[in-house]
């Protein structure tokens, strides 16, 4: 199946299977992160108590780690989780936000990543950069990186730890480590929003839930965010802005049909 | 006084006396909750800690209690804060979010009842069933549940715990053991946004803060967020979704009339 | 430098700069302080755990400490991230939030102000009043205080603290313990949305990351919200309320222009 075709069909399975997405997530996003997991067909399901994460993963489809606003409590929680997870083949994804910025947020990413080994990595460039050792430019968990050479970094780092690693920005990049690809859709204002990011590795996850082809869900969660950040920005009329333009992201991937969704995605191979 | 009266009369109430209404709740949907009883003419307070709760909820009108993100910390000062409401003839209303999904939850949402005896306990179908002993199909914290024998259970369990049982779902069931009432009002939509159920809690409790009638401020909480759910979608325009739903279901409660509430309540004695 | 034009240069040095604003803040409304510190052009970071808040304050233009849900392992990353900023000369900015109502917050916000002697405490009426040693009526985390001598309180309390003190109500009133000036922007409707205040207070934190003259800072943050808030309110239409309100305040942050906020900001000195 062509990748284009592949990505429909995810997008089908994603309505047609309801699949439950478990999040140890921060408390910042975690409410966008669930209504857009619920808007795109998914069925969030937030709990991050060590008494019960290993249970709760036992029903999930995919488990979604962000360390958004880790802490102890937390951390210990996504070491559980995800262990039980990789013990019964529920992908792991991982969203490092704002790793490198502190000691703590890159050795909890460093100690998640070797002892969980996620099926999918999504950050900005100065995120995955750290990942992959090289030196970034941090400024509290936003990137300052410049996205030349993404698509090299991208398919080394996705070699070296056998994973799907997505680098969203400007152009966003998808590697396996063999494959790798460039997508173009987004609109600078979705920087302006919180959780962007965050709620596009939901929808990664989301369409991990229905999918061992790591490779196509993580395009396909990128691409709907992207394009429904496109078409919710085309939307806007004057004296609006970001508080109505976050509104109708929910209303576009809502209503993103998967024919759009292949169609309008501008995806190009390396 | 007729129920529909009792009804414009309690929704009257809550905006001349503004209840502050004390939550112990998740990190989910906690803002729509706190703005959700903004929106009715309530005053929200968020106190979780162990050393403020008995002294907080001694300002309250009424204690919501919501399991959906508990752990450890969260849960021990819902039992303080509940044992101090008792004390002072605050009511407790218990939200058992995800109840039968881990053991965590079944034990929580127990002990919250044998000790505290809420006033109120408002879920869905699947989670019912489990407080009552029964079977229930659950998926993360989602009911999957048939709702035949929705007001048989209903009117047992309330008898049992001698408190008011309300099961949400396509026909809402409310029931204080002895009166058993079915409501008709909402949309589907409203499964499609994160914390409506949470929502509808906190409207129920706000209810709570201004009348010993619980079986009355039940109905009256579940209809405010049926018939607002049905403004707010017959509103929705071409391209419009979720995310214009949500922000229009706070203007619908902030614009409800007692009289259109007592008024378009689909209600129906059983 | 005339008043309004410093303010209207530290909007454009918001934009220029995007200053990072560290939050140490409530789980109830961080995401709208997230979001309203983009919405000005700032750049937000949420950021707890004692393990990483004296790292992370150290790349930040601001702290903003808001204890709207304290709890012990907070108080402390307040205390430790707090003293890190100091001896680095960012600035300190404290919501004392719902101070009064319970001993825990009354400590809690004293210990702050005895031990990071912030730069700016943005508080309503109720809450100034208590940190003054005076008699205050509360309720829950709002405010039931007259706002008679307003401007004695704070120039006198910030002379004592020798900090800025901003008294948010109907009119603010900011003063650094000499100049005194009351503020008149803003709408009723504020108060029916959980968060405004908050929102306030990390907009001043916003400005306190580009100057340090932080009496303009306190004025430009509220005036801005005030003036948000204002042009938010007169663009309702029939049936819309709260909801739509809520994200018409984030267009109009977006959307401010340092002109208009210059122009339009209603700015009286005593």
């Amino acid at each position: 199946m062509e990748l284009r075709e592949k990505i429909l069909a995810n997008l089908n399975l994603v309505k047609e299977k309801s699949p439950l997405i478990h999040h140890i997530t921060n408390y910042v996003t975690v409410n966008d992160c669930a209504n857009i997991v619920l808007a795109i067909g998914g069925s969030p399901v937030m709990a991050d108590d060590l008494e019960e994460v290993a249970e709760m993963v036992g029903f999930a489809s995919a488990l979604v780690l962000n360390i958004g606003t880790l802490n102890a409590r937390t951390i210990e929680s996504m070491l559980v989780a995800g262990l039980r997870a990789k013990a019964l083949g529920v992908p792991v994804i991982l969203d490092p936000v704002g790793v490198g910025a502190t000691k703590l947020r890159t050795n909890t990413a460093e100690k998640l990543i070797r002892e969980l080994k996620p099926e999918v990595i999504r950050g900005n460039m100065s995120e995955v950069k750290i990942l992959a050792g090289l030196e970034a430019a941090i400024k509290g968990v936003d990137s300052l990186a410049d996205e030349q050479d993404s698509s090299i970094i991208a398919k080394k780092l996705a070699s070296e730890l056998s994973c799907v690693i997505a680098i969203t920005g400007k152009t966003d990049v998808v590697s396996d480590g063999s494959q790798v690809c460039l997508l173009d859709n987004g609109h600078r204002i979705l920087a302006d929003v919180t959780g962007t990011g965050c709620m596009t590795t939901s929808l990664v996850g989301t369409f991990c839930g229905v999918t061992k082809d790591y490779y196509t869900a993580a395009i396909a969660g990128i691409i709907s965010m992207g394009l429904a950040g496109e078409i919710a920005q085309a939307s806007l009329r004057h004296g609006e802005g970001v508080g109505t333009f976050r509104a109708r992201l929910f209303d576009s991937i809502y209503n993103l049909t998967p024919e759009t969704l292949a169609r309008e995605g501008k995806i190009s191979n390396e």
